[in-house]
């Protein structure tokens, strides 16, 4: 299906409006302006929005596994359907390779289909059943049973850097749907025409599924309308992968409000790698390509991109002789927009300029590969080296080992931390580990941190900033708690009761009876 | 053991000074102030507490769950042991029966054997195995392996209306400290004696233990110690249970800290009733029982009093006729302090003054049990009938059954919500009950909502203002969740990984391998 592109929000089963059209998509590559121009979502139309979410959030949360199932897989197969409109309009939007965008559309359609397997099987409700002990002395026991249960409507924010795995139909939105939450979507005004192609998908498996009209809608607008969406006293939690001025304004909103709201915001990290001497010693060039693939992977415009490497204070000259001429042999590439691209390039400018900062190599032209030099000392004394550089630039630090426990403390919350080293290295310096694992959400051994498996021991999370609730995760199956609550019935005859509660387990889940696990 | 009480803090296993004493608890029941005079904790004395939980936190997040267990357990004999000594001074402080205070004291010991059992099995980690696929296309799979860790030191603030199971040892520190989070207790000034007993039963179980220092202290101090203390950067999440005042006052400052972090306040709820027209036929006297009995339990001093009761339009008079003689009979008595009681008294007049209220009944003297009427129109017509009454008052909302899914999803978050209906009528009402559901932790059936079981599927919780994060709760085996984080290990040896984490499962805990339950 290649439908023409229509400019126009969604809201429910019906499209917004032509009016006052004052967005439009910018090729990256070329500055020119995209066709259709998009008409930001009006005041009624936003109402509209809402109040449909509103009607829609009980019903759907009533939705049975199957049909939410259904819903879910019907979104992955309409865009599945779409993917050579995604493929043509994606790199024209965003400057990202076709290739990408084919296998972004492959991980978001891999993604839905994961959290409708989830919600079919059905466990991570976590049910947990305490029977009554009527003739307990002094007073009886009551029947307490509890379960997770959908938080509402949630407002969710696209992407620059995912246009489709972190956007429209992304993780996100994913699994606050598979939760039972309906979902209002802000577009992102980098990748409009993506975000309308996967909004169609979505409103279109809605109707043929049977979902209520507010289970989606997709708003195009500026930034007034996110914090329209977030003070929205209909809007139970938000979404958002961005920048940290961006995150962090949301989660001030959000705790502005009358009743505050829980805000999931991904942000900014710098991705510590340590390297320990041995494995220096034993494969430095090799750990020195490798960093430089994981650097310029998608023009180092990924959240889990190596912006922090930590050196042993000697034995460095072919690691950072190799990682040099790497850098210094590269190019550069068009990024996402033009927004990005000048604040990579400023940045750099920043970190060139900082002091007892050496600049090792940096190639030429739009998000061209960086790599800068500075010891411990001069890292320590200046926090602003920790600002994320969203971009393939990366910071190494050489010094004492004896240092890295005190240092790593003092690093902001991370989504990453890796260590190089022999296993025996490893065992020796459990506190260095352990320094980062307090930082950090996820810990990767001998590799980089680029690459973010998605499966049920996922953690693409991390204490803040580089997310805004360091308890959760964004990537894996554990992103659908982000969405849900527990909720407990006493007391209640097992026909009132919901399926996952009722003693006889029709829906076949795993439970916890009595404080032990069911088999 | 009955120590003399020292009228000073407990820094890791050390005493603070005497120095300025100016608090001390004051006897409701005469006004008269207790004996000894309590020092607040000076400046050095705060930061020491909090280099000291710093200093601690690693090392105790690393200590096995058995030696975790051990303290738990040690803390819960140290109390027995002291059960005298509280069954003395509790309700010289409180106004609480003796019985009450030794009730508690069962219900605080039995709190932590259950998170030493729960920290001993192990389970709780929520332990998680992907297996690395190294010749999956087009990409390898790595092996990826989460777990729930301890967050940091947590600041604790105890409850007027709960002075041993909601404070120093009540279920937030038992929680905390069964995840592996040094805790710094705020001592409430209404019971400093209590809290000095069992600060120094968890002080002596810490040190005969071998847990680190700086994994308990308990500080003495006004308001602006709580303040100082939720924003210290070495905290890094926050348990109370108070007044929507205090704990909406914490929420903001933990939000604009640099690193914003979670705060679990458990604030305000007048846990709705519902009766439905059959049940009110079948047993409306014994409904005006039971009411009456669980609105005046402790002087009706519980988070889980029923202040709030939607009736029928018809057929009331015998509920209404019983209910206004039992209150008329009744009578107050002492309640905690002269704060809560002049609030209490105040707001008993304010709702009496209100418009469309009509006073069923008002007994006299402190704490006395009121009751009052108003119309579904008059309820919804004025929010602040919504605001909770701390103390033995209830307010009967009469009107069409038809209104009441549109009235109750008005309500504020609860943390309960009871329905009485036959099995016929609570099938037929389905809408009621779903909108009910909407808006609190707990469903009730034919029963009342004060008596919170302590078990695996208690939740004591429920959306704002109730608490500030509807997805927690306070009581029983989830509310370790609220202090931990999932972390994520890839490709990582097996002798690196958490013995949670390893492949032989050596604590034989209850794992997700490869997205299926391990038996």
């Amino acid at each position: 299906m290649t439908d023409i592109l229509k400019g126009t929000s969604i809201i429910g089963f019906a499209r917004g409006a032509q009016h006052d059209a004052t967005l439009s998509g910018v090729n990256p590559a070329t500055g020119v302006a995209l066709e259709p121009q998009y008409s930001p979502v009006s005041a009624d139309e936003l109402a509209q929005a809402l109040a449909l979410a509103d009607e829609a959030a009980i019903p759907f949360s009533e939705t049975t596994p199957e049909k939410r199932a259904a819903f879910l897989n019907a979104i992955a197969t309409e865009i599945e359907n779409s993917v050579e409109e995604l493929a043509a309009r994606g790199p024209l939007e965003t400057g990202l390779p076709e290739a990408r965008i084919r296998g972004e559309a492959g991980r978001t359609c891999g993604q839905l289909r994961m959290f409708a397997g989830l919600v079919e099987e059905g466990s991570w409700v976590h049910a947990r059943i305490d029977h009554a002990i009527p003739d307990r002395a002094p007073i009886p026991k009551p029947d307490l049973r509890c379960m997770l249960r959908p938080l509402g409507p949630v407002a969710v924010f696209c992407a620059s850097n995912f246009p489709l795995a972190f956007s429209t139909a992304g993780g996100d939105t994913a699994s606050a749907l598979a939760a039972g939450c309906p979902v209002i979507v802000k577009a992102h005004r980098s990748h409009p025409g993506m975000a309308e192609i996967a909004g169609r998908c979505i409103q279109k498996a809605a109707q043929d599924t049977g979902m209520p009209e507010g289970t989606f809608s997709l708003l195009f607008g500026s930034q007034d309308l996110g914090q329209a969406l977030v003070e929205a006293p209909v809007i139970q939690a938000v979404g958002f992968t961005g920048s940290q001025a961006g995150g962090t304004a949301l989660m001030k909103i959000a705790a502005a409000r009358p009743q505050p709201i829980p805000v999931y915001a991904e942000m900014s990290s710098i991705n510590p790698v340590v390297i320990l001497p041995e494995a220096l010693a034993e494969k430095g060039e090799t750990l020195a390509e490798g960093l430089f693939g994981s650097l310029t992977l998608g023009v180092g415009q990924f959240c889990t991109n190596p912006g922090l490497v930590f050196l042993p204070e000697n034995g460095t000259e072919d690691f950072l002789k190799k990682i040099t001429e790497l850098v210094s042999g590269g190019s550069g590439a068009t990024m996402l927009n033009a927004g990005t691209a000048s604040a990579y390039q400023e940045r750099v400018k920043e970190l060139s300029d900082s002091a007892g900062v050496t600049t090792l190599a940096l190639s030429s032209g739009e998000g061209a590969p960086a790599v800068f030099l500075v010891s411990q000392e001069a890292f320590a004394n200046d926090s602003s080296l920790q600002d994320e550089c969203f971009g393939p630039a990366t910071l190494i630090v050489t010094g004492p080992q004896e240092n890295l426990p005190a240092i790593l403390a003092q690093l902001e919350g991370q989504l990453t931390g890796t260590v190089h080293a022999t296993e025996a290295e490893l065992a020796e310096n459990a506190t260095i580990v352990r320094a980062l694992q307090n930082r950090v959400g996820r810990l990767i051994f001998n590799g980089f941190p680029t690459g973010v498996e998605v499966c049920p021991s996922m953690v693409h999370g991390g204490p803040y900033p580089a997310t805004s609730d360091g308890r959760s995760t964004s990537v894996g199956t554990l992103a659908i708690e982000r969405f849900a609550r527990t909720v407990s019935w006493q007391d209640f005859p097992d026909a009132a009761l919901p399926a996952e509660l009722q003693e006889a387990n029709p829906r076949g889940i795993k439970r916890i009876i009595n404080n032990t696990h069911s088999s």
